[in-house]
């Protein structure tokens, strides 16, 4: 198989957010030989095709892996874990796969299980926005975001420099770490956050369901705060269902520090309560990707 | 004293974020007949001075407000009420007195203890963002914001009438409500997402600790919903001590909305994870500003 991502027959299973601007991407800068996209619905392949945003399209998983030098997986958690089991007899020996999933501990044991010849990468780009679908599909969306690999033991070098070189290609940073340590860290940046923003939004409707001048009040913190509560639903299960102990982990980290916040509220302690808010406002304001 | 707002002196005391906004839009907008600003620092009145964001500027309370027939106090809370007490004795007979504090039971409070004369309007434009100062100020800041005003019962129809004539010639729109009800439902959409933010990046900080690489990975999901957190902490104290038992009161109803989700994900209740999440996917995502 091709190890120079310019000689690669590239296939995007799932032409979503993420699939599809990997797509738009690719063909646009010319990154590769040809890129094909696999989506479910018929109407989705036309789209792609028609759009430019692929080389080929189908709604045939098979026919779409079948001689790629490289197969990427781009849709929820649990659809690429069912997915891997059923394109292993299809995939050529020696290609590349890779997924863009959001959680990667049950992604990579699934990946273990593909035939000997394959080799497997899993990849979680940190990139993306609350609205889904081909339709929120944009070039350029990979832009100096940090990609993560997690090779398997079974990676071949190649292999991961190869999917290194094609994060790259699309202006994103490789980061190479295990699975488990990138499902820990996600559970802290993005799993939490998603869940406070549900229960924000839950406890503001119940606010509005007595007073909804609430909703017509509600300015650029509750915007803000609350953004991520309008992602998918079913992608943020499969995300919260294959990283449950991890995210259990950091909603007791995160009631544990705002049970501190409202202890030193509700006493009055000022000088306690500043010193903490002004500790988070520093972190906070001093963060930039680095 | 006018009541057109055409033929007004407005003082705005205090030039951070909102008052010197505030400033802009009235000079740029010829609105009125004069805009004076008052701040604490002289590098900040030759600042607005010489930068064409006021006509006049002083650091001296008592000269800024002599003769004004609009007085704005635009600094944190507790300041404003503190400056009450002060500037009762230089405002003239018949002034308009507003504010742009965050929090209105504890200041319209301290308004009723104007001088007999003086017209008191509380007020709070629901617009922002989290760097502070005059320095961050822009013009069009108010645009399309609703612009709470609170009148006490000693506050006549003419001047709640220029209050909102002041809001609409900046481009807010006036939403007129009792103090109390206006501090129990900025609880929920304001002081609340601070407050999450805030443990949000002690959590995550928490994490850090351990391994840093968290920092580099954090994107999209951790910058919005952590955002206000970079908020001015002497600001938000002053929110948090003048709003204490509203505060506590979302606290509690955010707890229990969090509990809900942590105990469905740690059941592994799919069905019924999945319909509580996309609720607040359904609610966040239609809402829009009224």
């Amino acid at each position: 198989m091709a190890t120079r991502l310019a000689d690669c027959r590239i296939a995007v299973v799932g032409l979503g957010l993420m699939g599809a601007s990997l797509c738009m991407d690719l063909v646009q800068g010319k990154h590769c030989r040809e890129v094909r996209g696999v989506a479910r619905r018929t109407e989705t392949v036309l789209q792609a095709f028609f759009g430019g945003a692929v080389d080929l399209a189908t709604n045939d998983v098979a026919t779409g892996v079948m001689g790629a030098d490289i197969v990427i997986l781009a849709t929820p958690v649990r659809t690429i874990v069912t997915m891997l089991r059923e394109i292993g007899p299809h995939v050529w020996p020696g290609a590349l796969v890779m997924d863009m999933g959001s959680t990667k501990a049950e992604i990579c044991a699934a990946m273990n299980q593909l035939p000997p010849g394959v080799q497997p990468v899993g990849g979680h780009p940190m990139c993306g926005k609350e609205t889904a679908g081909f339709g929120a599909a944009e070039a350029n969306l990979y832009c100096n975001a940090p990609w993560v690999l997690s090779p398997l033991p079974r990676t071949s070098p190649d292999a991961l420099a190869l999917a290194a070189e094609l994060a790259t290609a699309v202006g994103a940073r490789p980061v190479v770490i295990e699975a488990a340590r990138h499902d820990r860290l996600v559970a802290s940046i993005s799993h939490l956050p998603f869940l406070l923003a549900s229960a924000l939004v839950h406890a503001v409707n119940e606010v509005g369901q007595e007073d909804e001048l609430v909703w017509r009040l509600a300015a650029g913190g509750f915007r803000d705060t609350s953004r991520v509560a309008a992602s998918d639903t079913r992608m943020f299960m499969d995300i919260l269902m294959t990283n449950r102990e991890a995210v259990l982990a950091q909603l007791d980290a995160f009631d544990a520090q705002l049970a501190h916040l409202r202890s030193l509220l509700a006493a009055g302690d000022e000088a306690a309560l500043r010193e903490t808010l002004a500790l988070s406002q520093a972190k906070r304001a001093a963060w930039k990707r680095a």
